[in-house]
């Protein structure tokens, strides 16, 4: 060990900067989400086992399952720190918490999510107790809770609808070289139009990612909608025709805003 | 006067997170050009000319003009330092300047914005020196130069062709209302995929923004790719079939990453 243990929680500031907010000066979910992202690969980089040292050992972090539940969305201008640690190791998959809060103090919303260590060149799981002699399970934070329900399992019925498509460009792939995980929020986020915006407040978002799309790809989208108060959606990558495999697998719980 | 003047140079901090990285692991230069349209509101706010002082008075800032060049873009995991300063006003705009240096004093690069202010309503400028009893008059920087060349006037022959469309949606849209600016640059840097960008570095954009473009518009793209070492881009909005209206122009420059 090069250095001294760190706090197992770690606290990270973001600004909800007015160019990172939608039309009703309220910061985007999809904004909230990576810097949830954000704060997860600072703490882990800091830690030791972040994107960065792994790729030295030909590994990757990829996000599995992420929840984020907001009672409310920060306004325009102001900061907040989202507070996360590991909830448990497993030994393919890591759970890790997010607490978001203003710097008043108001609590703003959490996030759970899973992320599973994969091999770089074969996208399939490694073993996480294999980096720094087994170092993340030293910092499991087992006192603090998280009072969101865990990810549910979201089944679409064979009637759900294909709402729209894009082809992942460019500004859609991140350092790991696919799909980023905040911009199928943004892109979902996407299949309603403002005026549905304006009449629906989000306040649960629980979404898998079940296999990883590439730039070029066609993303197509299916939505249900037979369930009052929430949204389904499958996102279904192909590429030049080939059979659509599920990329992710979404659920938007919202409350409809009074007349 | 409630408060003491402020220095006329802001400096305001951003990280390049990872999740705000393209896949060669730099900052994506949309998310450098939203970094100082933050600035530049950060800027305003504190000083008394901001949006949401505007908006009590019935308007706002529209960004007319953005040149952003830069040497070398902000690595992940880095943060950077964005000073901004009013260069000088005018009686509808004003322009300001930007400077991007890293924690450690080296220079990535510069900006220069153009800004009008305009009636929330009616869409029409109004007279900057109305505001504050004239205020910004007062922060006006003339001692720090930028040494970038200033916005030059950009041109597409009738040749140039339509190279793909996109429907602006409800995470295109900001605080004001209308497309965000740094979206607009996203789209554009999304008509070239992967590959290219990978073979080539932008050094340069300069964009002008020449009317609004709303969510549910369509947005086509029109490329001349006849200079070398730049492309020209014109943005044309549209609605439900409407003729074409020029929503920004711009122009990058690029060098050919060496073999």
């Amino acid at each position: 060990m090069k250095e001294a243990m760190l706090s197992r929680i770690g606290r990270y500031a973001f600004g909800a900067e007015p160019f990172h907010c939608d039309f009703s000066s309220r910061m985007l979910l999809s904004h909230a989400a990576n810097c949830m992202l954000n704060a997860a690969e600072f703490h882990s980089d800091e830690r030791g086992y972040g994107m960065t040292e792994l790729r030295r050992m030909g590994r990757t972090w990829v996000l599995s399952r992420l929840v984020v539940e907001m009672n409310d969305m920060p306004p325009a201008y102001s900061r907040i720190n989202i507070d996360t640690w590991v909830e448990g190791v497993m030994r393919f998959f890591t759970s890790r918490d997010f607490s978001v809060t203003g710097t008043e103090g108001q609590q703003y919303g959490y996030g759970r999510s899973i992320w599973a260590m994969i091999d770089s060149h074969t996208r399939q799981p490694v073993e996480i107790a294999t980096v720094g002699e087994g170092i993340i399970a030293r910092y499991v934070e087992s006192d603090r809770p998280c009072p969101i329900k865990p990810f549910a399992r979201i089944k679409l019925p064979p009637t759900a609808e294909r709402a729209g498509t894009v082809t992942a460009q460019y500004s859609d792939v991140d350092v790991n070289g696919h799909v980023n995980s905040a911009k199928y929020i943004e892109h979902i986020l996407d299949l309603w139009d403002i005026r549905w915006h304006e009449k629906h407040r989000i306040t649960r978002l629980d979404i898998a990612y079940t296999a990883e799309a590439h730039s070029g790809d066609t993303l197509a989208f299916y939505v249900d909608d037979t369930v009052e108060g929430a949204r389904c959606v499958s996102v279904r990558r192909s590429r030049d025709g080939s059979e659509e495999v599920e990329a992710c697998l979404a659920r938007l719980t919202f409350w409809t805003v009074g007349n």
